[in-house]
């Protein structure tokens, strides 16, 4: 595997948050990072320009919405994701599981693979490990995640364990088909439910077969947050120091916040590009939902502490209006700053853990938004 | 009136056409122009920036939708609707009269105004000449539009008669509430159906009023394009030659060219914009519908010869795969190019106006078009 390293720059002196570098053949990823979410070739409203402009190093695509849609032959043809995407920094995709495991009844497992019917058309496809990996190769993924099943909360021990054993054997012939000699990474996925013993067992198989990193699934499936949290404080010590922690799926600034205290370095959520889109923004002393009659006639920014483009140029009342007028340019600045947001927060967790004040910066975080909020 | 101005630098020597320069509080306008429309405050899916990179100098904004939503007392209250929308530069604002005659069975005209019902509640108001020019000096227009009738085609004589005549007593009122001492100017609107004679009066009639600026208005309304063109040949030059002439509601690119051969300034039309939401395209080789099969794998510009931000960055088929995924930014490319379209369209009408050699740019425009479409 030729690249792609991570370097651990500084660990907490006390939590198990660390400061890191991933390094790949087209840039460089600061961690603890977070990951906006194009799920069909672009993130949602987002120029790519605009995406470096936020500071964004990386972006997730969605193998199953880009099989289907336009297929992963085309867009190899035309030379790649990054190039039909007009982004040339990295990509990591993920392995389609936990979209084709989303479609219920429309989906059946098997140890081959998994079965299920396109959400588009209603056509019939077989998802397979190694159908999984080609489809991300093809797509040109500079992180290629390993095909798993993300095990809905709750569910029967039984049904975890069986589920577990067969994402392994998947994993394994996930990393078959992709040696470490590759110019893609390849992460593994915990999975074990919320089960200690059983995600002690995911780890440690997975770790025996060997990835660029590792990934725990499964998780912000339902449970609760605590919850979530326990099993994350448990999982990620479980990983090799040596290699990148990714939660998928997660989650709210205060996930990302906790999950770094975890130990986690990668993350990814289409909270902030979704609540956007639904006139939720994320600012320093919490969410706002912009609609509110109480913005109609406020001159304000959205949050006066933020820097971004739309709040040194634009009032509450304007964001207000294009969201009621259904304007598209609702979406394009509401995600503009909520990915702000998000990549500034990363930006100052990182620079806390740079700076050995990350637990004062974990209360600060807090009492910020209690005193506002009250 | 101060800070208004319009000055022709060049007068073609085998047409109607000028290269001419309005100049304003807020910058200058090179004549002829293309304005963006930006009905409710924004131009659909384009951020300012991107206006002022495509060349974009003015931009149109409509009273009606911003009379009823946000309210031009709010935007007023905020800094005026330059400060709400973040644009700095001119900002022309049409008059309500269209929207209003628009509605149908929701409205009615008498002597005072014209009565409607909001399309968005069914609240009633009455808008006047004075109310219009009220709301659109609140909002800041730096180009205030005269309260007009837009005459339906076809109309009896007799409708056309007495509409032309009410449209220039209300012209009169609004230049009553609006001086030419005033910081905005006031453009009067030509009115006239069809009919020379009514066009040559009203004409007259607003010349003796006197306006900063005079536009075509009653086109577009679903005439034949040779009838439009025959009214733009015969009214165009019964105005002024030292003020800015606007055909209202004008057009396709071949409109825009035609409207310039017969002395024309100034246009404006949600053809770019609209035409950019639903995937229709405008090329140096005509329009493209980017949602055809044959752009699937297309891995050209959309078209190869335009220098935009669209077509230097990205393929038909990533295009063809945002439309038919319904992706926010299938909207931001499409209208970022349609719109640079115009503006370049206006840039090369202008250089080939200071060049001396329009004709010859005139037949080569129509050239292309033939040779690539057949």
């Amino acid at each position: 595997m030729s690249g792609f390293r991570y370097d651990l720059l500084q660990q907490d002196s006390s939590s198990q948050a660390r400061r890191g570098r991933i390094s790949t053949q087209r840039g460089e990823i600061d961690t603890p990072t977070f990951m906006p979410v194009g799920t069909q070739g672009t993130v949602k409203g987002m120029l790519p320009e605009a995406l470096k402009e936020i500071g964004a190093q990386i972006v997730l695509a969605n193998t199953y919405h880009l099989y289907l849609r336009p297929g992963q032959k085309l867009i190899q043809q035309l030379g790649g994701l990054h190039q039909f995407m007009h982004w040339d920094r990295p990509i990591l995709t993920d392995s389609g599981g936990f979209q084709v495991f989303s479609l219920g009844e429309l989906r059946k497992i098997t140890e081959e693979g998994a079965a299920f019917q396109s959400h588009l058309d209603g056509s019939k496809h077989l998802l397979t490990p190694e159908l999984s990996v080609e489809i991300q190769l093809a797509l040109g993924a500079d992180i290629v995640m390993a095909f798993d099943e993300c095990i809905p909360h709750p569910a029967e021990r039984g049904y975890i364990v069986d589920s577990t054993n067969r994402s392994t054997r998947w994993a394994q012939r996930c990393r078959k088909v992709l040696p470490e000699s590759s110019e893609s990474a390849l992460f593994g996925i915990v999975q074990g439910g919320m089960e200690l013993d059983l995600r002690r067992q995911s780890s440690e198989q997975l770790r025996e077969i060997g990835f660029e990193g590792y990934a725990l699934g499964g998780l912000s499936v339902g449970e609760e947050t605590s919850l979530m949290y326990d099993m994350m404080e448990y999982s990620l010590p479980l990983l090799p120091v040596g290699r990148p922690r990714y939660v998928m799926g997660v989650g709210t600034p205060e996930n990302l916040l906790e999950g770094v205290v975890r130990g986690c370095d990668m993350f990814d959520c289409v909270m902030p590009t979704r609540n956007a889109r639904n006139g939720v923004l994320f600012t320093s002393f919490g969410k706002v939902s912009i609609k509110r009659a109480q913005y109609r006639d406020d001159e304000q920014p959205l949050d006066p502490d933020c820097q971004c483009y739309v709040c040194r140029n634009y009032s509450r009342a304007y964001l207000r209006h294009l969201y009621t007028s259904k304007e598209i340019l609702a979406s394009v600045l509401n995600t503009h700053h909520n990915l702000y947001y998000y990549q500034q927060l990363m930006a100052e967790i990182r620079q806390a853990l740079e700076n050995g004040n990350f637990t004062e910066f974990r209360k600060d975080f807090y009492k910020k938004r209690e005193s506002l909020v009250s």
